[in-house]
């Protein structure tokens, strides 16, 4: 690959803190790169590389001349700036939920549909983090029978509405721990030693928006319209990793060991299913890796054809910016 | 009712706490009542009804005179001791698994199966704290129609581990913030900003205890072997409320304003489904109460007439101790 003049965008946020990780890890060939935010964090300075960097404001001109924009600055960013990106000859790569169900956008998982990238317009979105969790589970599964119906419930780190949020968690345990009132800025309801379920609007079904994303983007990514999804999304006092516990059916009835073995097989996750000695997979185990971890395999009675599974991934990571690079790498 | 003789045993536990201020709540008529626990806790006192009694080391000898004995003691001394209970003359209501999938035993949440009360023969199991809690909202919707299918996966307080556990989840959470090593006694994972599949034996199927206790208990409480049940039990750091995110699949097509008022109208259920403030059941809202709080209710749309819903209950209330006074009123 060629070496890329490589914008981020939304750069000092807790997924543009990971982004940085990601490239320098996977060593991403990069000729320029630059650290665009909102001109509130102008001043501020990124190490990338062991190098000194400046956070620039982000503007219409931002993107002459880059060849991929990584952006996670929130949904209302990417759609004020994705014509400048496009006009630019740049492509976007976009956390965002802006442009997800955009029929002109691809939504791609690279280890699920890499071939949706090339029909690419000049934005590919990434997909929601509970999404993508759920679907490095289930994918290896789909490949060996078609899945009919997935039945999954959430358990979302504070990670996922953003760095801030992340505090919160860990100041509101203090001050509980303190015997004080807690202080809620980000969620609307106390986050530490509590849950509650994903603070987004209700549409008319019932259903928040968290959970129309999981059933939408999956059914977009698997090209599967047929596929039924019900979600429930809850949000509990873990810092970054996701956890989901999902239930399947799928046409043809499989194996145990032939579902390890693909799930083992699959790049990206990695079989955590210890029974003998209880151990599964954990958000605390997850948090800073990128495979998901796969466990609780078993048949779910409930269910014809039915398999129940449970996965725990890093929210940032596979969940956001390692996605978002991976995508990059397919470019 | 006339007054009883009444035997706490367990006093000093998580469970045994709870005994004592459910009774003194309902006004539940005693006339003389003692406080048992293992030698050890010789030498505490406990105070009730403004009183201050001793507790006493549970022999063989504790339960003449006695009319009911309230067992939160661990299935191992509710089996050493049920023969003497018996003996005596005594009813058990049994807190423990020892006894609840004994043929000759009732298992009974009053507000489901009361009538099983009847053929007990000196011992009445309390079913497991999630099984009573998942029970109170599908209850409800069962007496509407009959249930095929029921799905759910659990958040589980560590209040269901007994109160060193609960301490545990604060002690950890306290050195996690303060960056230093969590030290695990109690639960075999941290706990504190983690989460982990419910730590009991996995049997040949993959499940664990818990999840088998949920499947075979509901099918004896409801007399129904047939209703097919699949549970995910998970351990969340939450103090003492387990909350449930529950699929089911009914014969009949249900109408979702027919099981919210079926839900209101059941005595022990409190309907919290406030789509447009996005206010749902949360552990933090039912820590304390009786009722059991149910709500985002809605189809299920991955399942044939299915229904999704979210429950939180206390788990040392309706989950135990609430559950067992009640056994004993109906006495």
């Amino acid at each position: 690959m060629t070496p890329k003049n490589i914008a981020i965008a939304g750069a000092t946020g807790a997924v543009g803190a990971e982004f940085m990780s990601v490239l320098e890890k996977r060593n991403f060939p990069i000729k320029n790169i630059k650290f665009l935010a909102s001109a509130r964090s102008v001043g501020k300075k990124i190490t990338f590389k062991g190098e000194e960097f400046p956070v620039e404001e982000m503007t219409k001109d931002s993107f002459k001349g880059i060849d991929v924009a990584l952006f996670s600055a929130g949904a209302s960013r990417s759609r004020e700036f994705a014509p400048y990106v496009v006009d630019a000859g740049c492509v976007m790569v976009d956390n965002s939920s802006a442009f997800r169900m955009d029929p002109d956008v691809p939504l791609v998982v690279p280890e699920i549909n890499p071939e949706d990238v090339k029909w690419n317009k000049g934005i590919i979105a990434n997909p929601n983090c509970s999404t993508i969790i759920m679907l490095m589970a289930v994918y290896p599964i789909y490949r060996l029978s078609r899945v009919k119906r997935i039945i999954v419930s959430t358990y979302q780190a504070a990670s996922g509405a953003g760095a801030k949020a992340m505090e919160e968690l860990k100041n509101q345990a203090s001050d509980f721990l303190a015997g004080q009132s807690v202080k809620k800025e980000i969620f609307p309801h106390q986050i530490a030693f509590n849950l509650f379920s994903h603070n987004t609007k209700i549409d008319d079904e019932g259903y928040n928006e968290e959970e129309v994303k999981m059933i939408k983007e999956s059914n977009k990514i698997l090209h599967d319209a047929e596929l039924k999804i019900t979600a429930t999304c809850i949000r509990v006092p873990i810092l970054r990793a996701h956890s989901e516990s999902i239930s399947l059916e799928t046409e043809r009835k499989l194996g145990l060991d032939e579902i390890r073995q693909a799930i083992s097989a699959f790049s990206g996750c990695k079989v955590i299913d210890d029974r003998a000695g209880n151990y599964f997979p954990m958000p605390l185990d997850a948090s800073g890796q990128d495979d998901c971890l796969v466990g609780r395999i078993r048949y779910d009675n409930a269910l014809d054809n039915g398999i129940a599974l449970f996965v725990c991934g890093d929210q940032l990571l596979k969940g956001a910016a390692l996605n978002a690079v991976q995508v990059a790498e397919l470019l």
